[in-house]
């Protein structure tokens, strides 16, 4: 590898994309120790990655018409929606209806930034000088495609999912047999009864319409930008590599593409030492050990009195329990459990007095638990997390809680059962033993294929023919049509020649009568 | 990994494994390499490995009831066939009719083969004492599968293809949207026009017909053997990993699965020095370089008339030749060219003076040229040649000749163009640089996952709940029958009531009207 080559990364500024920067953070870390030159293309409004970052890698800050405070008030609106409502309750039009609306702005917002780099000459011009190599990007937050396209670059995508598979489908082609795989965000794992294979089938088709709805918006946008009448869906079927930031440990097995590559867990890393003052409490723990607990940096609205259900049900566990919480100090914590802003969860994941791990179910804290192989009790949230929670439960590695209905006692039961119940570390142990059992590990896989990419300006032979065919070829609808209406024409002219027969045998039958 | 773990390799004998043992055997010598040790299960009656072939493996011979020589003639009698027929010419259905013939006598020998040993109750005994960690088996012949679910270890498939990807798609659960995954044997490539697409949907249904109708029959004596219910297909689903021998350098991209991996080229080796004798020769040819020239093993039956036409053809290159042929002397033969019996083909093709390859299109020598980027002229014969050798036209590496029609000029223009239009050249070091550029090198990919297998008694983490499903739920016709029949109801009960309303109306005004 020339230590010349220079790649640039864009960044997505949504707040469900803290995790995947974090993880994308990482790839770049590494591109970077590999004597890359990296570039990230960040806005001034960018709530999750500000220059600096990354010491080793360049930023190019761009201006855009909006502050941090509009997108910081678009995330808290819709976690508040998915706290009060569920995509697969019965109100689940309400939820929609309100998603809807906040789509539309965040739609909006991703226009314009959109709009603020391609139309920044200076900006554009420098890209352009620069001569990168390749374009990384997360097709979460629209536009990366476009920008890799009028810099005359090729492009990968780095990607958790997008709701039941939309763009993978659509745009990425890779097939999803709706009778075993379940439409992310469906809440559904991969052994399917009859009802549920009506409900996935129908969340699939949900997800289209809405996809349809609101992505669809960008195609006259991507043909004016360039040039040509094309579609937001046929742009991004450009990509030459997907990276999808899950593996068969947290996944169920599906159908794909030779230019999907499946590298969940890659952020994962050996657990470093902790804090003097944490290790003196992880080692006062005793063979009780210690359960960690955090519900992630997004979710600080629970009630005093949730909060203090909580505090009791860690009260009575023999274990010291460290949970990261920010809030005013709570009546019912008992001297058992620590507070602390922030931890080094995967620290202490690896943890040896680690017995178990009480999480919401973000991607990044459930690949550490894998990655250590450390039993978990699963509080969910909103987005994915459901599904993470539910792929994990399935797997036979958590336990599931509903922060809306859970009981002091609950909790209690659920932290004793999968510390207690040998099932559980078993099963993690094995799942732990699949993330680490692979050919070459998921990071290593990743930046492979970013730098084939810019040895060979693509990786044009992993792409399927099928980008290049319409939706009814693809589903060869034209020739069912075709060979039906052959068939129609067969039977009919057969028919009348029946008919003929019939009426000339009837005739000469009746004349040889009269006769 | 312990050097005491062991595992059993049954060995094919239909002729057409030739190449397929030569690559299994340097699997087999690898897992040897490793400290595995390794048995290899064969009949007095095979042809292709015979005990000694690997002398570090042992080999367990089984008696069977006919001799090499029947199998010899039948080999003999399909090359004979597919010579005189071709399975997508108008005379397909001739074809199909003898092919059937030949292939309800290979069922015969098969299922011989395998009674010889499930009955077999010492060898029997004696696999099941030897306590085996997996049992690795190509699914063309059938029977492995049985034998490893007999002896209670997990199995592996090797496998090449099967005619349309039968048994892949039906019992591997691959997808395979006939709108851009051509059928094996069907000579297609993934660009197809609708009457190509019309084509590949009738092959697809051809060869699930005649799988249904010859490896059909295996179910009852499968489930006998197990004694319960099952068939031959469910039984092949229980494979943990299918090692598929092509990669994307000869395959078109197309869905996948977990538990596939493309491991084509695995038998590749860098070029090792030529016999002194031949290395002169080649030396002499001075700038010109040499072309290599086989037909494989196989073929022997070409007239002398075809013989001296290709001699002629070589004499008037301007490079020397060197052909593999076994036959009486030839009139036409220029002072240029050699005849040798055997050829080292490998090493030949990664000679620095090589310039082009005369070839068949056998899956192993056409793996070579790719693995040294030597440009191809493709004379296929029979079996998956003619789909190798258009796969090889397609990606601009290859020109083909038929070799009924080939005239002496056909020859020497295709070989010049090989080696005069830089496209060739640059095309077939692309494709050799897309082979040797992977994560990490197809023999070591297939002992990696021979040895999880062996690791983790099986690899379920990578088998989709696809396999648990019946053919209508796995399309969700059940479902579909389900929601048409829920429309229909809702239609018939609208219709009932917008009658009823409406004749209720008509009442109403008819009687204000006579009121």
């Amino acid at each position: 590898m020339a230590a010349q080559e220079k790649h640039i990364v864009t960044s997505s500024s949504a707040r469900s994309a803290v995790i995947k920067l974090f993880i994308r953070l990482l790839t770049v870390q590494e591109l970077i120790d590999r004597d890359h030159h990296v570039s990230i293309l960040v806005s001034t409004a960018s709530i999750f990655i500000t220059p600096g970052d990354i010491s080793a890698a360049k930023f190019e800050v761009y201006p855009v018409p909006f502050t941090k405070e509009e997108f910081d008030s678009l995330i808290t609106d819709i976690i508040k929606l998915w706290w009060n409502n569920k995509p697969t309750t019965p109100t689940f039009h309400k939820f929609y209806q309100e998603l809807g609306k906040l789509m539309e702005k965040a739609n909006k917002l991703n226009r314009q930034m959109c709009e603020a780099v391609l139309s920044n000459q200076e900006l554009m011009f420098k890209l352009k000088e620069a001569k990168y190599d390749v374009l990384l990007s997360d097709p979460v937050t629209i536009c990366g495609d476009l920008i890799a396209l009028k810099l005359n670059i090729p492009f990968l995508y780095t990607l958790r999912f997008t709701p039941a598979s939309t763009v993978e489908r659509h745009c990425g082609k890779i097939p999803a047999p709706p009778s075993y795989v379940p439409a992310a965000l469906s809440e559904l794992t991969d052994r399917l009864s009859f009802g549920e294979r009506i409900k996935n089938i129908i969340s699939y088709h949900i997800q289209d319409y809405v996809f349809q709805k609101y992505w669809g918006k960008w195609d006259s946008y991507y043909s004016q930008v360039l040039g040509r009448p094309t579609t937001l869906c046929e742009t991004m079927g450009k990509a030459e590599i997907w990276l999808i930031r899950t593996y068969w440990d947290l996944e169920f097995p599906r159908p794909f593409l030779p230019n999907f590559e499946f590298v969940g867990g890659l952020h994962c890393q050996p657990a470093k030492p902790l804090p003097e003052e944490m290790e003196d409490f992880v080692q006062s723990s005793g063979e009780h050990g210690i359960v960690v607990f955090s519900l992630g940096s997004m979710v600080q609205n629970l009630t005093d009195e949730k909060n203090n259900i909580i505090a009791s049900a860690l009260s009575q566990l023999p274990q010291k329990v460290i949970w990261r919480y920010k809030g005013k100090k709570l009546d019912m914590l008992g001297a058992n459990t620590r507070t602390y802003d922030w931890i080094p969860q995967n620290d202490l994941l690896g943890h040896a007095k680690t017995k178990a791990f009480i999480t919401h179910g973000g991607t990044n804290g459930i690949y550490e638990a894998i990655y250590h192989g450390i039993p978990m009790v699963g509080i969910p949230m909103f987005a994915d997390q459901t599904d993470n929670i539910l792929h994990m439960k399935a797997k036979g590695m958590a336990v599931e809680l509903n922060i809306h209905t859970m009981k002091t006692e609950d909790l209690v039961d659920a932290v004793n059962t999968v510390i207690h119940n040998a099932l559980f570390k078993k099963n993690a142990r094995r799942i732990s033993q699949i993330h680490h059992d692979q050919p070459i590990k998921p990071l290593d896989r990743a930046v492979f294929w970013i730098e084939f990419v810019m040895r060979h300006k693509g990786a044009k032979h992993l792409r399927a023919a099928a980008y290049h065919l319409t939706w009814y070829q693809y589903h060869c609808l034209d020739v069912i049509a075709f060979l039906i209406g052959c068939t129609v024409i067969f039977a009919f002219i057969a028919f009348k020649c029946g008919s003929y027969c019939f009426w000339k045998c009837g005739n000469i039958l009746q004349k040889s009568k009269t006769d």
